[in-house]
């Protein structure tokens, strides 16, 4: 079983990939609730959705985030009521939005609701929340301390970034199945996702991060920073707020204590080369993600680093 | 003032035909919460939506219920997850269901989230929901005990009916406004909606009951039942099983304690000549609306009736 951590778009897109060449019964995924929000009432998770989508072959392609086709009558109705709506949500992402809210409010847990969901939507791969307590990444700047949601949907992330952290995360309990699933993969791969706000929330729940220092496993990332800079969104802010260089040196630093592999983008080679991190293994791919068969590329780049790794590790003469 | 009490489709068209020829501000509707459910999660109440719906231009003039030009892709979803969907939601409907569903979550009250509903579609007239607790139409039928929308909706009223009921009714209070409107009204007016089912809820609530007796405003009431048979929907077996003769005879008889004026059919011109009700003066028109102008000349007939009873009272020589 391959154990993946995700969250964020470049997360979403990688799942892509992964879905296209491994069978989805070999796939655990951990994903981030650090974004979570209450919106119109309803209890709506954007990186659950995303990856569950993926999975599904419902992602929208072109947003790279919903559901593909969608239509927006219902946030154009909101809108005439006056109710906010900047964070957008489709007609057909609603009922999956609904039937969440439903299942919590029956006393489901987000594990639960998220099997209940993938069961519905046919999806074979198992997808489970990082924690089924409330962990909220939070983001302080000069015009107040922002959920993620406002600081990155309805701020458009411009707002300088004091700091970042992750309300409830001290007392959190990793969602049942994560540390199990982490102990017994065959390898755990870390997303190209922002390291900061969507693995970071992950990595916050104490035992989780215990799992990977523990895990017999080898883990391997993927760098979501090229050349110094984020390949999207917020990445750069977020980490540079953490005191994490914004470099594949940051990546490495925000995963030091149990990182085994390093994919870095090719043009990093030179920066790849200069790390010096004993026993850390760096290989450098393509991992600009623009249409499906990169995602397969990459997902299949890296899987066999995993497999080389794992037939090195079984026979190390 | 002008109070209506109102409920269903028929009671929709009438209103439709009361918005043409009466200031907004001149009305007050007391609506049936009888046929109100949770749905998806949802608090919906079907006949405040209409009445709201109706009086901000926005009402289905094709359905008869819902938002004019919807579309049903969140229901479609639904389906897709292997919801129900016997309830006909659209995308647009669905905002005033998310709506009206965070208020009450909030805390507010049905009539609180009635008018802020209300204020934010700029609707003027003064729309109450008959009480803030939960008063339910039970069907009792060979299948089971039905809620007023399996019986009408899911199952197409095809059921024999047992008995109705009105579980809640007996400690239900009036909504606030709904006796002060009825006592201090210039007249009150029953809409052409079915006397069990529509109308049966409100009239259910002892205290609103009461103050029809009580008022000193003139209360009219539009049949729906011509020919012996109700213009639409399942009225003649809800009032049959209610004992009451499906007829406007079976009319009279469901408000025979506070009625003054019947407005029946031209069609039913012979048995309105039959009714023997001292006191209860009888008038026939055109109560089938089939266009707006119908439905305007119906509001225009009711309300010069009333006027002249006004007058009549005002000066009895």
């Amino acid at each position: 079983m391959i154990v993946v951590l995700t969250g964020g778009t470049g997360g979403a897109k990688f799942v892509e990939g992964l879905r296209q060449v491994v069978s989805a019964h070999d796939l655990t995924f951990v994903v981030n609730t650090g974004d979570d929000l209450e919106w119109w009432g309803l209890y709506v998770s954007p990186d659950l959705d995303s990856i569950t989508y993926a999975m599904a072959g419902l992602l929208s392609k072109e947003r790279g985030w919903g559901v593909k086709g969608d239509t927006f009558f219902c946030l154009q109705a909101m809108g005439e009521l006056a109710e906010p709506i900047w964070f957008n949500v489709g007609d057909r992402d609603l009922a999956v939005h609904l039937l969440r809210s439903k299942y919590l409010a029956q006393g489901k847990t987000l594990t639960e609701a998220t099997t209940a969901i993938c069961n519905k939507l046919a999806v074979q791969a198992r997808i489970l929340p990082m924690s089924n307590s409330r962990v909220e990444t939070r983001v302080d700047t000069p015009v107040g301390d922002l959920s993620f949601q406002e600081y990155f949907v309805q701020r458009w992330y411009q707002d300088p970034v004091k700091s970042v952290r992750f309300t409830g995360a001290t007392d959190a309990e990793p969602a049942p199945g994560v540390v199990d699933s982490i102990m017994s993969a065959s390898a755990v791969i870390l997303a190209p996702s922002n390291p900061a706000t969507s693995i970071g929330p992950i990595l916050a729940v104490a035992d989780i991060r215990e799992a990977l220092r523990q895990t017999p496993a080898t883990v391997a990332a993927i760098s979501p920073i090229v050349n110094d800079a984020a390949v999207s969104g917020p990445a750069a802010a977020l980490m540079a707020a953490q005191g994490l260089p914004v470099s594949i040196a940051g990546v490495v630093k925000a995963y030091e204590d149990f990182l085994d592999i390093l994919i870095a983008d090719v043009r990093d080679l030179e920066a790849a080369n200069k790390l010096d991190r004993p026993g850390l293994r760096v290989h450098c791919a393509n991992t600009i993600m623009r249409t499906a068969d990169d995602k397969a590329k990459l997902a299949r780049t890296v899987l066999a680093l995993l497999s080389a790794e794992n037939a090195r590790a079984a026979d190390p003469s």
